[in-house]
């Protein structure tokens, strides 16, 4: 194992707690989008400036704040309007709605940057003592309200802000592991390991901003999760540290020795403990990458067939397929929203490796695919992801901008309830934003997770805004919700439970589940002071 | 979804306390091995014959017992010496030596046989109402002292047998899962899904006897485990009964719906609760089976191979490497052992799946060992393998019986840390073993679950019995079991860790890990009467 120097921190692109991304990269609503969301929702709203929000004034006694200080060092503990701003909330619509509207109730009283485990350990026993609520914070990318931690009880709220936890720890080239700290962001963690010719191959489309501390904590799974597993698959060992001490947890690859409690930590999203370093299973850099483009006849057709990959053993290293209405918009192809769409189910595959890997699986997969009726549309549309693969977010802002509601939520199932569940997730979508609207919303759905049992589902949603957008989403999100348990479905398969998710998952996992939680909770957190009021019911 | 008539209760190969398997398949020590085992430890012992052992009187009262059957069925409570008597432990050496020395005292006052999920809350209410320890029993094959639950402090034991539940409750022929019940036996579950042309693709060594809620309960993994998956990997859903009520688990082959609760389920060993029934992914029956052998100059050169296969993608369904001392001895050819050895490690590497798949992974592999110096052997020794598989507990009883005490223990680790392990437990086990004794040891290992990131280490131990086997075996245990957590390994990858393993496993998942099982366990569990002292530190 080779032991590696730090890397220097950097911070990059914070983001501002009303839109998404380095604010530098903001961008107005494309025209073709434009076009097609006027023929839709009819005339738009006027782009409005937000102003700066301001952010309420810490509520948290200054003596309390003096001795973190004390024990972390006083520059570590900052409680200025601009940086707590930062940390405020995550980036779901409902989070920017209130934003946006002047909310920032959220707020944390301070930021505190830990440097490394023991840091965290001093944090936490201070938290402990003082009950002090305290919000692990990454890339501060939650769409699931898993940054806004419950204030009452509490002598006030502090953000645990791991942007100086950064190294990569060790390398280990024979056994093909990693040791990362948490505060790495996607594109930190992967320039660290290629300088020694590896990657994680974890690319969810938060990637440039989310960190592998937050993958850790939400079980994340990525764009290429086909190829290179779901974050939670790739983690071989971890170290959390808790109001009882420090867990270490990974003695082998797996094993028999009780219950695995890695799985117990991950998408424990901070309210069991902060995970303070992570050893995932790393690959080479691939020498070669591919992406395709195929057209299947239907939705259902292009499913089948990507269960055929799964179940016959040829997956790719990505694969997704859009339903019919994504695929006439366009929303795989930035550049093209709106634009001229030949009708039928777009998927995209694509192939990392080497040379000799690719070309045998993208050949047996070809083979497969021709003969199930899909049309191969060459590596264009696979190019044209592979460059758009992170931007969607920003168009949420720009629609946002001009008054139209938009979100996106997920789910996941086995093969043979797919349609079912599609059909209710859509349907309880449609009815409950059609309801008290002048206009119909665009309700569109990607397969991007695919497990040889089943797979994922990601809708994106759009609505003309009415009166109170809060209240508009909060109402159709609860329709989907509920329309993912009737049928039998998971309430999130990569974006973890947070707030908002509570009452689904308490149904999803039951009385018994609850307890388990609770119990875990209470002898790792006993004062609760770990993000309270996030995923535990 | 399919839902199938239940199959018919079969009771199969019941097995004595005092040896391993069905009591009609003993067979007496084969020349070859007896050959073997005198040039190593000079003048064996004759076979003494071991009349059938008396076990003690039931402790719990009558009226406890009648309580019970009013709430089951009188008829599937039975309090009989001989029915007792199959439900005493495991089929550890300590198991053994213990048996054969008389001393059944672990045996139940009770065996109880639920007809379902609902019977099973019964006796758990019954249970924890007058305080009675319930011990799960499956196939009765733990080797860790799975079966021993502590009498003080209750009113009684119970042997709960699951072997009235043996359904194939449904198959999903779409999304490739299968729902079955616990006391399905290894090869009644494979009967059952061969007639959907399907197969779990599970065969630990204990296959013939162990059950799936065993395989589920002890993370079991299978001699197949490179094709198709350690147990738990393939385990996406299972119910369960604890005294706190019903867990169901598994909405989705995976989520981000907070930690995954199956995991924690997976390796409790009746400790949480009671697994009622285990749905897990299928595969199509393979249409081409082929085993091949290799031979490698050393056990460095033949680990290396096999971490190129599982690093490059090209793992087989099966690849075992057996060590210079092993291959020696032949064990891997049960009708050969002590035969003529040409050196060097052997390894055993098995296809499985349609032929174009199979031909296709066999090339592969065949050429990358070509290129890294290995020799290929044919089919002839994988044959040999094949046959006898199932076979090796039978020998340990034979040689028991001649006065050598055999043993066989296991442990995963990171590639990295292989030789250190290796070492580190052989030194042991060799150091404990000679010490006052006229013999050297004989120390086999091999590596049979391999993994991108490491790979198990199955050690088989003979020595000369001395006046005190079972002390003799405890101190060379303990030996290895040190050195195991010394070289930072795990203390079993797939035998669960039961009451023999509890010192060491509470080492590997420190104070921190052990608080958390203690709060699940109180949650669930709240009066302590699922399988004490088992698992739990």
């Amino acid at each position: 194992m080779t032991h590696l120097p730090s890397s220097p921190v950097t911070e990059i692109g914070e983001m501002h707690p009303t839109r998404w991304g380095d604010p530098a990269a903001a961008t107005a609503l494309p025209d073709s989008a434009r076009g097609l969301v006027e023929l839709a929702f009819g005339e738009l709203a006027s782009t409005p400036a937000h102003e700066p929000v301001a952010v309420p004034a810490p509520q948290i006694e200054t003596a309390l704040l003096d001795e973190l200080r004390a024990r972390v060092g006083a520059e570590h503990v900052l409680s200025d309007d601009a940086t707590r701003r930062l940390r405020t909330r995550g980036k779901s619509t409902f989070d920017l709605l209130r934003a946006r509207a002047g909310d920032l109730a959220d707020a944390p009283d301070a930021v505190v940057r830990p440097g490394g485990h023991d840091d965290v350990e001093a944090v936490l026993a201070w938290a402990t003592e003082h009950r002090v609520a305290v919000v692990p914070f990454g890339g501060g990318t939650s769409v699931t309200g898993g940054l806004a931690a419950r204030r009452d009880g509490y002598a006030g709220v502090v953000s645990l802000d791991l942007v100086r936890m950064k190294r990569l720890l060790a390398v280990d080239p024979v056994s093909m592991t990693a040791t990362l700290e948490p505060g790495l962001r996607g594109p930190e963690a992967e320039a660290l390991l290629a300088e020694h010719g590896l990657t994680v191959g974890h690319f969810p489309q938060s990637f440039v901003h989310a960190t592998i501390g937050g993958f850790a904590a939400t079980r994340s799974s990525g764009q290429s999760s086909a190829g290179y597993g779901r974050f939670d698959a790739l983690v071989v060992g971890l170290t959390a540290a808790t109001p009882r001490g420090r867990l270490d947890l990974g003695t082998a690859p797996a094993n028999a020795a009780g219950p695995d409690l890695r799985q117990l930590l991950l998408g424990s999203e901070g309210a069991f403990g902060v995970i303070t370093s992570v050893t995932v299973r790393v690959r080479h850099v691939p020498e070669t990458r591919v992406y395709d483009g195929w057209r299947w006849p239907s939705f259902a057709e292009g499913a089948a067939a990507m269960r055929a990959l799964a179940q016959g053993g040829l997956l790719p290293t990505v694969v997704r397929l859009s339903d019919e209405t994504e695929t006439a918009i366009n929303l795989a192809r930035p550049d093209e929203i709106g634009g001229a769409s030949a009708g039928g189910c777009l998927m995209i595959t694509g192939y990392e490796g080497t040379p000799a890997a690719v070309a045998s699986r993208r050949a047996a997969v070809t083979e497969l695919f021709e003969g199930l009726g899909g049309a191969s549309l060459g590596e264009e549309p696979g190019r044209a992801w592979v460059e758009g693969r992170f931007a969607a977010p920003y168009l949420r802002d720009s629609l946002l901008d001009v008054g139209v509601l938009v979100e996106t939520l997920e789910t996941a199932t086995f093969w043979s309830n797919l349609d079912h569940l599609y059909t209710g997730v859509r349907t309880a979508l449609e009815s409950s934003l059609a309801a008290g609207s002048p206009a119909a919303p665009i309700v569109l759905c990607h397969i991007s997770h695919v497990y040889e049992t089943g797979c994922s589902l990601y809708f994106t949603v759009a609505a003309k805004e009415g009166e109170d957008p809060l209240a508009q989403w909060a109402a159709a999100k609860s329709a989907a919700s509920d329309a993912m348990l009737a049928a039998g479905a998971t309430i999130t398969h990569h974006h973890a439970v947070g707030t908002d998710h509570k009452p689904w998952y308490a149904r999803e996992i039951g009385d018994v589940g609850v307890g388990i939680l609770r119990a875990v909770k209470a002898e790792l957190d006993p004062a609760g002071v770990l993000n309270p009021g996030v995923l535990v019911p």
